[in-house]
């Protein structure tokens, strides 16, 4: 994979030159979306390796910011990630890959599907937030 | 609001305590879905205040890292995001809301309905990545 530096604001937002923009640690933000039902199911990010790995193997490659160093999704769990489709935001800091998802068809570590299983809520007269099951 | 400081991982990923690990910058990323079809609009970024206005206001606050400010999405192009839910990652890094959008629906400050308007697509024989219109 060939990548260009960023150029100007409106070749980022408008061009057809995919330039992605790594922050100060090398990393871009990206979202996995189940591309069964369009569940939100992580957020992780890549660097330039993985993500080059992505798009030769069409297969999700990240960067494990815990273990500082490539993870290639499923390796272990069979939860290997195929991406169907990857998208990039206007500016270019953030990717959205559809995939479908090997194995059991779960993402989490924690062993749900997906990452978000928890709802944030506020109680009016405490103002505590807390955290319940999401389902 | 009223957060408390992270705790052992156990409690970070299983407790009930909404503990938001916010990095070096002082920020959490936050992914916006559309609650109607369930469609990423964007990920943005919120620090503690942003958090704290959105949870009481019940409208999507960010901070903008490019105008080193809050911004309260909408406030000027009337695309206000009304929070349905927001929901927290199980490492409690990332934020994920579903959101009704105010004003003519949309998100992008392109004047798209969302971000993510072009797809990566990578020539086999060159290794060239480029970008075409999603849709």
């Amino acid at each position: 994979m060939t990548v260009s530096a960023p150029g100007s604001r409106t070749e980022i937002e408008e061009g057809a030159a995919f330039t992605p923009r790594f922050d100060a640690q090398g990393l871009i933000a990206c979202i996995a979306v189940d591309a069964g039902d369009g569940r939100v199911l992580m957020m992780a990010h890549m660097n330039a390796e993985s993500l080059a790995l992505t798009l030769k193997t069409g297969q999700a490659w990240y960067w494990s910011r815990s273990r500082g160093e490539l993870w290639h999704k499923g390796a272990t769990s069979g939860q290997v990630q195929t991406v169907v489709s990857m998208r990039v935001d206007c500016d270019q800091d953030t990717l959205l890959i559809t995939v479908n998802v090997g194995g059991d068809g779960g993402c989490c570590h924690t062993g749900r599907r997906d990452c978000f299983y928890r709802t944030v809520s506020v109680d009016p007269r405490t103002g505590l937030a807390s955290l319940e099951t999401a389902r």
